[in-house]
């Protein structure tokens, strides 16, 4: 059997690619000069399978999606009081070359606009590290996001260097209130830099699939930044990503994202899958034409909105039952599915609502395939509170999903593989 | 056995009593003499169940939570389209009383803000309804997602218009602009009286639950509104409904909500629970102090954060076991949890890798406890394409969650109740 | 012989009469059905000459015309303080429908912006008047400035009140930050009272003169308004009477000046000239554009800019010269021309330098023409100096220009009426 | 006799002097340890006296005073158009580190702003200087306006340019929206070094006289700028000179004015004088507290404010006679004071109403002391039309100061040096 995956890829892809709509960027000739008609998507699962379709493998430059992955590793390398001291999480509506600082306190709004961005290029690696070193820690970074080594195209940050000058005065406007601390000019060649890495659709399929799994990356398995970080910059990426069109974006698309002005475009669906397109064209937002078709039809294709409101599930108690008798007696509940707060609650009702007469009380979790842990918490405390209720409590729990095997030990009920083991065993 | 979740209410509560920052709204003297130390929360799951802790049966006016919800009704009876022309979705960035129109088309730039939220109140019932039965849809809408029905508060009515200045040079501006095309005042009265419904902590917790619950009313089942409707709002919920503190809250708490100035504050979590809070006192945003602060702790001790990547799953492929030999082999397996896209293709590859050699190959779903509508057509067409391969190909699926009843006729698989008998027919 | 004057203003309405560019007001039909080939010009002159060309007896409404002059009503009747408490000085450099409220204190930026053209009419008349008292001052007020009585167009009102939307909308907004202290929509009615009363362009020369002469009305000689007000009136036309296109006209055309919707256009040069144009079609800020080219015609004609440097004068010192011999000497200096601080700073001067050996000092002011505070303030102490030199001093000021008669008695010195009397005096 | 000027002068520097408000600039430790206490005033006529009070030759660096004297001479090098197409002229209402860039052409809003002052230092001298040549045709420049070599404080220009930041924000700015075509950091050295050139406070008022007096220095006598760029100078100054306080120095003051951050402040009356103080703690607008606090006490005290009605003037008509009898039969006419438009006007009116029936006419103008251009072409027209009507005409004109030698030739009059001389002639 062939996976019907890579079909639908292609005729997605095919169905856009009539659309010339849009512009190349115009401000510096490598970009204007762009081959217009490359196109391209790729996929990466969370467990790191990767799709592609298109141009897959040419490479171009990362601009502006380096931002969220940036911002990623400021906050894993300087911790999130001393980033949001420089660089807050608000919306501005507004472009993304706005300058856009807080009256005030002259934070620049968000990490997604440039002022941000650069703000945020400033707090990469260790503090006071040489301009080159932090290129350096960038690179290094977004790489790991890649799992291969990325470089610098050294033409490209030339020619952006030389119309750098909205930059510079950002810059400079941000040394003047004191976000940024070092040299301005300095601090825009290390950013232009940074966006002037070159990556693959491939790379950014990977880089995003490492957001959707919780800052693992799923090629290498290394966590390549803490999963709270990974949160602050999907919620950074949701509101802010998408500049002036972030509401459009977020009602329409639903993905977390972020675009390039090269043509790159990636978002991310925790969870799930990292997925990135290449188009060169722009639409008036700047973002690419092709790539937001691509991801609307993504997202209503595949139900990937993050505000979907996510199918009704079978009951999480998929048995409840009275087996056996007398001092053998036991209540036996079997659950099922990935339980989360509301599935935690729904049990724990369960259990209340059935008030269980017999001795012992099976709670089988073999059927469970995830749990969380507030989950996790409340169905110990059932058990707990069970036990102190008189019963004898055994947790079915072949693969340790729910019991902590190293503090075993405090527990007042049984873990046990397989549910026959609680039939054997004598009442304690 | 008591059920823990009581507790954890009563114990969040406790936790934030002493909390006496803030202030009540003070430009009428029925929310200026509001007794400040009421304080109250109450959960409202999807399947119903309702938690409450604190004053949670004392009304008190709905005031702007009843945005989302009207806006909700607004979608409903006209149209995504009708709405769209004449109210944004893009954060503003700015507070509520902020006019923010878009430049040119005098649009104001989402229904949250004040200038958003009384265009959609006149967006609300038929077209060229009259003033007092849009009022009446509105009340009966709102009813609806409580569950109850709920009554305008005359006095705050009264004593809003008199202090209702602001919007009524907000309703001018917008019919100068032909955002509106009715008499500004009567829109605005009706607006008022919107704002002035009462409500209880546990009514706010159902409506909540409603969106929660893709728009189906846990305690009634009524459909109040489509389920595309609940996914715009939302994420307009999720973007704009806490004003200028909307990327703090998107970055801190994740949950999709919406404060009044009575100090009311709801959160809605798709597919989990419905959340309200009840505190008068305001913080400098606006919105309730010690309602923050629940919330706050809610999504924290709860991984409640909509941008919270889930925990990593068991695979969903519980079981890939060869069975039986000669024409009565068999490839079974056996799928689990609940799947979406990412399930659905792992399983498609699982096949895909496995290469199956069996006559027979069968497809387990006894154990799925759910599956979305992008899964179900992925998984179908695996079924299609082993068939096409040449195989036999059994679908167990004892509760019809995937195979469609109804078109089962141009399937080219059979789908069965247990595994079982697949070993029991004739190969075919 | 024939004046030039008249012929001087025919050849310039001539010049503009073939440009037909802009629109007229479209608002209202009104406005929008207007002749708008009607043109015409008047000037008046401080002392009560009125010159005339094309339509200048045709009636239309004063409009935004209306606000120095309303403007310089409610400082005469509330004082400066009182207005200014409600009301800005500052140039806004919006459009004259920007709201343009100042931060914090929402206090209008100006009285030339409808925001504050608003609530200078709610400062007209006395505290707590009535509306409709309040807009018969008003109306009672332009008149004294026209010296006719004028009345309000009511059809024209009317129908202004039905597209009132946005001064509604300001209105409310001020009525919210207490700028406006009474019910918005009865003040809106009477600014729309204000603007639709009825004027000739020769009424609105007359109007023009009348603060170009200090407040006196050049053909009642009644002083409408004291002169203070006139300054502070002058000013703001200055700096804030052409809107958004404010410096383009201070720096082209250089006269204070307002603008109105229904096309006319008055300016006021101090100690001059007012001056009034009328012609429909308006220029994209919002001017009558025959108007505008016919001032900047005249400003370049007649050199009437404000900031025109003067012509360098001949010395205000006309003779300096010694007299007669022993004890008889004189020491005479012969003063002309207007002296204002200036020009007393150089008599001064010359009197020092001069260090006069002879018994009499005789100041001739016969050929001085005019003379302000200062300036006789100055020379009056010159006489008191020379006098408590031991000088003998006679001051010639026939027709009483420089000495005070009322406070003679307090002067060391002699006044006369002619140069010989102090030959003929014996010494003191 | 002793002038009572200085004594003014004292008097009114000590009413200011235990006026301690303000703080000095605090951005470079240079201007932080200023002398607080330095106190100066200095008036500067048209004819070239200085009068001083207190340090009036302290040097300190001009800063922002030199904007309106760098914006004459990028007017006089480039000429208007040239300067306008990069710098506009409207109010911005916004303090002086704005970056007020007008939308879509980024074109700073007016010169006294820094943005506009640095693209104004970038117009000074040639096309395509070198940014050395241009700083040293600026410091010409400035010197020419003061009547002796002035030069850059190297000190507080490298100070300066350490905490340039802001400053490289806007040249950054400006040259992305190419209003700037050179290097901006260049442009922004030669801009900080214009700022620290040093001035005594008697320069500034020599400065100030040069732009009261058309442009030549009272001093040297030399044109050192157009008298037209005078008046634009002049106007630019009356409207965008005090930043965001520019409405209440209008209202309150009324003498065009700038003021530097070290603590001067320039006053220029055009015709009359410069006026230049010296305090270097700055109130909340950036002014100078006492300085602003004087030219308050100078304009009242004076009657210096632009917008004054000058005072009502005697008849510039100061005698209309009939002389003589028979074919001897003279009209005469005697002319006094300064003639401008309504003056000529007045006397144009007095012929037409006289009706002339005399043989001759005699036009004096012995006792005229200035006159411009319209009127001078005014009253010629009178005598023209006069020899028309069949009169003979004699122009009595000992100076010179109506009838042009040149174009004598041209007229239908007759010039004399007396009145006498009409009654001796011959008629024509």
């Amino acid at each position: 059997m062939k996976s019907m995956v890579p079909d639908y890829l292609d005729a997605v892809l095919q169905g856009v690619r009539s659309d010339t709509s849009g512009e190349r960027a115009q401000y510096i000739p490598e970009l204007a000069t762009a081959d217009p008609d490359l196109l391209s998507a790729a996929f990466a699962t969370v467990d790191g399978e990767i799709y592609g379709s298109g141009d897959v493998d040419v490479e171009f430059t990362i601009q502006s999606i380096s931002k969220p992955f940036v911002y990623a590793l400021a906050l894993a390398d300087r911790g999130f009081d001393a980033v949001h001291a420089k660089v807050g999480v608000e919306p501005s509506g507004e472009a993304f070359n706005e300058i856009s600082l807080e009256p005030g306190s002259g934070r620049p709004r968000n990490p997604m606009i440039n002022a941000g961005a650069i703000t945020v290029h400033s707090l990469a690696g260790r503090d006071r590290e040489s301009a080159d070193d932090r290129v350096a820690r960038v690179v290094r970074g977004l790489s790991a996001f890649a799992n291969r080594p990325l470089h610098v195209d050294a033409d490209m940050c030339a020619s952006e260097m030389e119309h750098a000058h909205r930059n510079l005065a950002i810059a400079h406007m941000l040394r003047s209130q004191d976000v940024l601390v070092e040299d301005p000019t300095a601090i825009v060649e290390g950013y232009v830099r940074q966006c002037s890495v070159l990556v693959t659709t491939r790379d950014l399929a990977v880089m995003a699939a490492t957001l959707a799994n919780a800052g693992v990356n799923p090629l290498s398995g290394d966590q390549v930044i803490p999963a709270p970080v990974v949160r602050q910059v999907l919620t950074v990426m949701a509101t802010c990503g998408m500049y002036d069109a972030a509401g459009d974006w977020a009602t329409q698309v639903g993905i977390p994202a972020k675009s390039g002005v090269a043509g790159g475009l990636i978002g991310a669906l925790p969870g799930q899958i990292g997925i990135a397109t290449f188009s060169p064209r722009l639409d008036a937002h700047g973002n690419s034409a092709r790539g937001v078709s691509l991801f609307e039809r993504y997202s209503n294709d595949m139900g990937l909105h993050v505000m979907e409101v996510p199918p009704t599930a079978r009951s999480v108690v998929r048995a409840n039952e009275a087996r056996g008798s007398g001092a053998e007696a036991m209540r036996v509940l079997e659950m099922q599915g990935g339980i989360r707060f509301a599935g935690a609650e729904r049990i724990v009702r369960e259990v209340v609502d059935t008030v269980p007469q017999e001795p012992r009380v099976v709670l089988d979790f073999t059927a469970v395939h995830s749990i969380d842990d507030v989950a996790r918490r409340m169905l110990l405390e059932v058990a707990r509170r069970l036990s102190l209720d008189g019963h004898d409590v055994y947790v079915v729990d072949p693969d340790g999903i729910v019991a902590d095997p190293d503090s075993r030990a405090d527990h007042r009920f049984t873990v046990i593989g397989h549910i026959g083991r609680a039939a054997h065993r004598r009442s304690t």
